[in-house]
């Protein structure tokens, strides 16, 4: 076990791990930064597909409003791209497969206006609960009761209505209705500006790309900040008093502070000396992180675009609901993204590999036809299978817990400090 | 590091693991059993007050039905007595405390109603589920998308009536009905042999209590295994394949088969090579512990005795909601108990002991009178606070993990077995 000293000790080198060792660093702190892995970028993750080129398999999208990132990528020099929207949208719906232009699909009117009227109501809601502080908002006790399918179920009339929310639990945290604190939607929605921002591509979370793909902001990142990021190095136990002592795989690291960077799950399974307070540790229980897996199969030419198609398109019947066309930048190769979310992802995951495929390509065939029967390459990755991740995008958080244990999402205890994505109060997760 | 053979290690020295351990035994099989603290009996645990009596921290009651631990009991010779239920129960409804006798407090008749026929709904309902295959009931998919909250701000008519329900679900999983799942709900009273006998006391799950403390059931057991039980011995690692290799802090144990005997939450902070399939993982971050606190105060008799009070008492204002007559067989001395449960243990785990302390003794006082002032000891026992249990009475089952997780409760993982309280079938926890 190998001594090392430093101001401060960083646990996962994700971009929040990066990004406050990158500040530290800048203020002239000694920073060490430690991660299971062999690789740094977290939930980010570039995985080449030929001709130097590469799919991102984590973590892609870029949006109006998530400042902090849009400037570190600045700073680093690297480019975005529009994320391609040319074309009509398919929506798939009771079995029928329509085209559509624009943010909403022709669905019936019924559905369109119960839809409407809920999310202006969710709206309205949202005003009254800060991300910063979801428990202090008038109504938190109740509306924290209940999960957002049971408040669907009460205040919306159509099912398809129901299902469009239900798809957008599972398109921003990979977990069902069912699964979601209405509170922690409300404080999500608070957080990245509004519902629709969340869930839209141009003027929202899916607007843009990165050239290179979104794992370069890490790498780049690591590359500047040079040996202190020590890879492979599992963080088993953090002694802490004044000072703070963690104990990884072949070094241990005494330090002023810890920065903990990991998702909340993740961090309540390290061990800790003495054993943290009760409300942050039943916190860490109660954080789940979503499921998704993330699946793209390649083809030699984007074709749906010579029909007129963009590549998007939502389903209500899945098992894949939701379909970009994730090309490079130049449209070559053609790539279509496909997601198993929540529930989808949940019963998918226990299938064989080859199942699995079949059913994701069965799913681009009814969505674009023949010619997406036989892709080059078929890429997925499940996020909860993998040991240092165990779930995208991110935590959610069930009923009654955002109202009873949130302040302890953010509070450092004495030298330990909780960073990620989970943690944000701008764009949470 | 020490390295031993066996043909079972057995990760918990809690009443599950020490009982595997005496069959396994029994069947001849070379047994170990890694226990993390310096004590067995895990979330069963005796607190001496002076002339050789005890009173318990921990579980401690035992009831109808629940065969298999009154069998084993009897085989250790140990005796049980009923718990003291003679004269009047307190109901604090209101502001106002009213006498009543036997199970039915004296509320009003709209309230009772409205519970009686939740009750009868409830228990209709449950028949409908099992606990070995919760989600097999033909509703578990919109029985699982719901808490017990918005069920009972749905079917009910009465605050009380639904106060009620939550008193039930703090007495059961030390859980709020805004945090259970509908289905959990039906599950685990499908398991107890209905509603009414879970929080009943004569015939129910509070009927007897054991002579000397019910930590005595484990230690009995860990003396007839002798020194395979292993304590101060927490385990980081569990590596698997054809065999396992379990890594505790001195000893290294090699078997053929391993059995968690912990519960999911905290099965789930081990670290496993390879690691566990997603849906196990995912299941460990979605199954809390509840939250109590169990406090008592002794004084040199049990005065409310001689004042026809039973010492038994519900509140619907708390912070102590549910009070019992906790002295020893011989009534000597008096023992008041009182649980602080779900969120009142959640607020009240944030005082200071003193403060807390005042806060119950106040509770004492304001249900039996100014001689509940001074007691000669106040004990209490923060089961959320301790590091190798966190939480208690068990793991409760939030929204959609039933349905979608529950089938990974209980099976084996190659030569990985769980067991603890979590993965029973009758009288789940």
């Amino acid at each position: 076990m190998r001594d090392v000293r430093a101001d401060v000790v960083v646990i996962g080198a994700g971009l929040a791990g990066l990004s406050a060792a990158r500040s530290l660093v800048a203020d002239g702190s000694e920073v060490v930064v430690l991660e299971a892995r062999d690789r740094v970028g977290g939930r980010t993750l570039n995985h080449p597909i030929g001709a130097e080129k590469i799919v991102e398999v984590g973590g892609q999208w870029v949006g109006p409003g998530q400042d902090r990132v849009l400037a570190v990528i600045r700073e680093l020099g690297l480019e975005t791209f529009d994320t391609y929207t040319d074309g009509r949208n398919l929506f798939e719906h009771g079995g029928r497969l329509r085209a559509y232009r624009g943010e909403i699909p022709r669905v019936n009117p019924a559905a369109l206006l119960d839809v409407q009227l809920a999310l202006t109501r969710l709206e309205r809601m949202a005003r009254r609960v800060t991300a910063e502080r979801p428990w202090a908002a008038p109504s938190a006790p109740a509306w924290d009761s209940q999960t957002v399918a049971s408040w669907t179920r009460r205040h919306m009339r159509t099912t398809l209505g129901r299902a469009l929310i239900g798809l957008a639990c599972e398109a921003v945290w990979a977990a069902d209705a069912a699964d979601v604190s209405l509170l922690h939607f409300l404080a999500y929605a608070s957080s990245g500006g509004g519902l629709q921002r969340l869930i839209s591509t141009d003027g929202g979370a899916q607007q843009s790309r990165i050239v290179g793909g979104s794992q370069r902001i890490a790498l780049e990142l690591a590359d500047r900040l040079g040996d202190v990021v020590m890879t492979e190095e599992p963080v088993s136990e953090i002694e802490h008093g004044k000072n703070v002592r963690v104990i990884a795989r072949t070094v241990t690291v005494e330090a002023r502070r810890v920065i903990v960077a990991v998702s909340p799950a993740l961090a309540g399974r390290l061990r800790y000396s003495p054993a943290l307070p009760a409300r942050r540790d039943q916190l860490t229980q109660r954080t789940p992180n979503g499921s998704v897996i993330k699946c793209m199969a390649v083809y030699d030419e984007p074709f749906w675009r010579s029909e007129g198609l963009s590549g998007q398109l939502t389903s209500d019947s899945g098992p894949v609901k939701v379909v970009f066309d994730n090309s490079p930048p130049d449209g070559s190769p053609g790539v279509l993204l496909g997601f198993l979310e929540g529930n989808q992802a949940r019963a998918l995951g226990r299938l064989d590999a080859g199942r699995r495929r079949s059913a994701v390509v069965g799913c681009f065939v009814r969505f674009f036809g023949e010619r997406a029967a036989r892709p080059l390459e078929y890429i997925e990755k499940d996020w909860s299978a993998d040991e240092w991740t165990r779930g995208c995008y991110g935590a959610f958080v069930p009923p009654n817990t955002w109202s009873v244990f949130g302040d302890a999402l953010r509070e450092p205890i004495g030298p330990i400090h909780w960073a990620g994505a989970e943690t944000a109060i701008v764009w949470m997760g």
